[in-house]
This record gives C-alpha cells, structure tokens and sequence, in this order.
C-alpha cells in the first residue's frame, strides 16, 4: 500500500502536533479561504480529525470586497463533506476602512471568526505557513521594537493555532495537487500596492539570492528563538513586578538599579501601563527616558509618559501618577 | 562665535559619550582605514580627547593587497599630527585565504591592531556606523541563530569601542566634509562579489524603499535591544548554572524542566561547552535535541553533541560524558 503524498504527510503531521492536547470530542474548524494554504488545512485536517476523536469543520469568510467571492465562499461550503468537514459556515462581513485595506479586512475577518469559535466552542485554525511567518519577521523588522515583536505569529494565540508555520507554502501547494484540490488564487496576493506583497515578491527572493538559500527558514527559526527569548524575560519581569508592589508603592530604585537593563525596562513598561499609559503609544524612547531616572540620576525633574502617566523619583522610588484620577 | 558643524558635533559627541569612564592619560587610538567613517573619527578624536585628559593616536593598516596601499597609509600617519594625534603608527600585514577575502583580511587586521593595543596599553576605536550595523544584523538574520546573533557589533568588546554604531554614514562623510578632509574610496566598498556590498548597495536600499524609511535605524535599534535581552537571558543561564553545578554532578531534571525554554537551552549549552563540546560546532538543533531529554522524555537513549560529547538522562539528571577524556 502506497503512503500518502509526502506534502500531504507533512501538513497532517504539523496538524497533529499542533492538536494532540485537545479533548476527544472538541470541534476544530479551519478558518479557509480557499487558497493553497487553508485548503490543504482544511483537506488535512478531514483526514486527521476523526483519528484524534476530534470534530472538524470549515469557516470561511467573505469579505464581500471582490464580485464573486459569495459564491466562492459557497462552493467551499458545499466541498466540505467531501473533505471530511461535518461543519461548514460562510459569513459575510463589511470592511471598513481602518488603517488601511490589508488591517481593515484583517479587522473585520477576526471579529467573524472570533464569534462563530465563541457560538461553537470551537478551535480555529489558520493556515499561515513559514513563508507568511518570514515575511511578517521582516515587515516586524522594519519596526525595530525588539523579541517580541520579532518572534512573529504565535503558534498558539488564545482559540487560534497555527499548525503550519513550520511548513512552506510550496508544500502546501503539492498537497492540494497531490490531493486533486484546484486552489483559488486571490488576485490580492499579487498587488503590489500591499506592503506584504512587495516584501513576498522582492525582497524575500533577493535576499535569497544575495544572503544565500534558505532565508524563509531562518527568518521562522529566527521567531521562534525570539519568542523563547520574550516569554522568559517577560516572566523575569512579571515575578520582579510582582515583588516589587509587594513592597509598597512605587518601585524601589535600588532593586531595578541591579536588573540587567532588558528586564527593568520591562518592569518599567508594566508599571506605566498599570498607572494608565496605553501600551499602544508607550514607544521604547518613552522606557529609556524613564530608565535614566534609574541609570542617569542626575537630580533631573519627572518624565511624562503617554496617557497623562508621569514618573518622578521620590525617596529611593520611582512613582507613577497619573493626572487623570 | 559660531559652534561646529553639526556633523562634527555629532560624532564628537558619540565620542565624549564612549570614553567618558576612561582613566586621565589613557591612551587610545583610532583604527583608521582613511575611509570617512574612521577618518572622522580620527579627526574628531584629535579634538575630543585632550579635553578629556586623554592621549590620542591613530592606527593604519596596511593591507598589502591593492597598490599603493602602503603610501595611503604613510600619509595617514603624516597627517596625524595636524589632526591633534601624538601617535601614528602604519603597520603592513599578510593576508591569508582563509575563509574567504572577507575573513581573511579581518582576521590579518585584528591581529595587527591586538598587538599594537597590547604593546601600547591602548584602547582602539574602530568606525563601524549605524549603516554598518544594519547591514551586519541582516547579514546575521540569514543565519537565523538568535537575539545574540542579531545583537551584531557590541559598542565595547574588549580593547575595542565602536562610538559611532549610532551614527549614519552620511554623517560621517558630511563630517569629513566639514574638516576638509578627504576620505579615502575603498573600491572593496564596491566591489559585488562580497556579500556585505550586495547588501549595501541592493538590499537595504529596497528595505528602505519598500518597508519605509529609517530601516538602518531601526535594524541599529533591533541589534541594541537584542543585545541587552541577550545578556539578561545569559546572566539568567550563568546564575541557574553556577546553582546546578553546586548540586553536583550533571543537571538536575527537576531543575532544567521549570525552566523557560530560553534559559533552559543555554544551560544545556553552557553544560555541553563545559564538557568539550566545541561551541563553533554546536548548533541549536544540537540542544534541541538534548532538550527533549527533558521536554520529551520518552526513556530515549542519549544524544551525541559535536566533540564526542554524550547527553544522557539518568536518576533525574542530564549527564554530560566525554569519549575524548
């Protein structure tokens, strides 16, 4: 007896590892759009499902951005059974405008998958694969804001799991051949008025050429270093955090005088947040110029943080008030 | 009274900042190619350290590789004085082959430069720019080995200081400009078949025009902040270490398995190096697998590390053997 495909080996064994600690019985829909990437999802995780003693499904959104897209979102449905998917859902949304056309969509696709996981209690699936988690390392990169925003797409993010960011596009490609599934092709993923695009088109392949093969994988193993990196220090700095308030208001300057700078920056960052400063406009010059409260004590004033936090040291202290309350 | 240009207060002032903890009489030198980054460094140095009560001096290297190469660095040295530099020193090396043109002349120079610090007492400046550390952290990132690895160059590693990593190229040579000195074109600084200029001269300019602006900067900032959570994560690594060791033999199971995987993975790198293992040699994949010794415990046998060294569990320890001892 032949095997399967090894394509289709590879994305049925990334499915299995990424869904081994369900309980027998749960519901796993894959989030689909029809593309390469989720379809192979989707195909594999029919074949996969029943031998875990899972349930499997399909949901798949229209963005209602394209003519036609209805009646694709229909055809997956009325496909699922064959693929072994007893549930399948197509939800219709409206795209606003909000940051633009990728963040816009991407908003409203969330808030529909969001909501049919909570109906259903089920797990979602995304079909993000090495190449997507490379190409977001690199848009990451050109924000210079560090481990955590460098380890990229989790593979595991609250109902959401990623099964298949250690697997290449390519090979979800031969799986839906191997499998006989015609893909569709979203003309989005080849307009270059996308920044995501132009990064997929150009830049990976030149620096592939320029850097030497295999680039994709280390930009995915580059994440998945950073990632470790972030939760240990992240946990670093929530157990001195929690220390720290256990000694009273403020945070002791001597206790984040002998932190190594990476985690009393990070003890700094949740002691802002906790006095009001909104982690979306608390940039890292804001952290560093609290920390020279700590590193370059000079007598200097207080600093102001986003959100109408301020920070003076007082006393041994570093204290965090905040003008509105 | 009109101040300096603001290209040369720039680089003074990166200057001032990287020597400000050096003792009255140091002598420190810059190594100085004739390029414009180390050209102005070499000039504003001239400037900066007798007001810091600090000796000045400059070092040539001598290549021996393109013609004319030991006249260009004759008249540095005749040009020291004028720049405010008592030393001057050009010293011609012998340049190997090994590990391509790059290495090769790296190492020659590095050897050179050693041994005038170390004959001189000096500290040595080299002229990497924020454009350098750019181009190193996408260099390393094709490796995809990690925040050390991405940290690029360190402002201080031994003898050796990089003032200027926050600095840009262009304002390097608006610097020389504004001395009236004229920097020295590196045709190597052209030259495709190296890596790095394939990087300078494609690369990152399509970085810039396709991720939007300030990418140098904020792959120098990435490389600072991996830098500082590198060390955390090792401070981190060396404490837990140092315990292990005192609790005897190998490592405690117990104690690896409470561990983040960050932390955990370098204790095991520190144990495996400790035992023989060459680190040149040893990979992550390498730890990886003597990691799930712990995560993954199934009762497998041990794992073989490069410099026959053995991992094996035993009685709730991670033994680490030696077939060379």
């Amino acid at each position: 007896m032949m095997g399967p495909h090894p394509a289709v080996a590879d994305v049925r064994r990334a499915i299995r590892e990424s869904l081994s600690d369900l309980d027998e019985g749960s519901l796993v829909l894959v989030a689909c759009s029809g593309g390469a990437d989720s379809l192979a999802l989707a195909a594999c995780l029919g074949f996969v499902a029943p031998r875990l003693g899972l349930r499997a499904g399909l949901v798949t959104v229209d963005h209602d951005l394209q003519p036609g897209s209805r009646s694709r979102a229909d055809d997956l449905v009325r496909l699922s059974p064959s693929l072994g998917l007893d549930v399948a859902e197509a939800v219709t949304v409206q795209v606003g405008t909000l940051g633009g056309p990728e963040a816009a969509a991407r908003i409203a696709r969330y808030a529909a998958l969001d909501e049919v996981s909570a109906r259903l209690g089920a797990v979602v699936l995304l079909g993000h694969t090495r190449d997507d988690q490379a190409e977001t390392v690199l848009l990451r990169l050109a924000r210079g804001s560090g481990a955590r925003s460098l380890s990229g797409m989790a593979e595991v993010s609250g109902v959401y799991r990623r099964p298949l960011l250690g697997v290449s596009r390519t090979r979800t490609e031969e799986a839906c051949a191997a499998l006989g599934l015609i893909p569709w092709h979203d003309p989005h993923n080849d307009d270059p008025r996308f920044t995501r695009v132009k990064v997929r088109q150009t830049l990976l392949p030149l620096l592939e050429s320029d850097l030497g093969p295999g680039i994709a994988d280390a930009l995915a193993r580059t994440a998945r270093l950073c990632r470790d990196d972030a939760d240990a220090l992240d946990d670093w700095a929530d157990r001195v955090y929690a220390e720290a308030r256990d000694l009273g208001t403020g945070l002791s300057t001597a206790l984040l005088a002998e932190l190594p700078a990476a985690v009393r920056r990070r003890v700094i960052h949740r002691a802002a947040v906790a006095a009001g400063s909104p982690p979306s406009a608390l940039a890292a010059v804001h952290i560093e110029e609290a920390e020279r409260l700590i590193t370059r004590w000079t007598g200097q004033k207080g600093v102001d943080l986003p959100g109408g936090v301020g920070v003076v040291r007082r006393y041994g202290r570093l204290m965090f008030t905040s003008s509105l309350s």
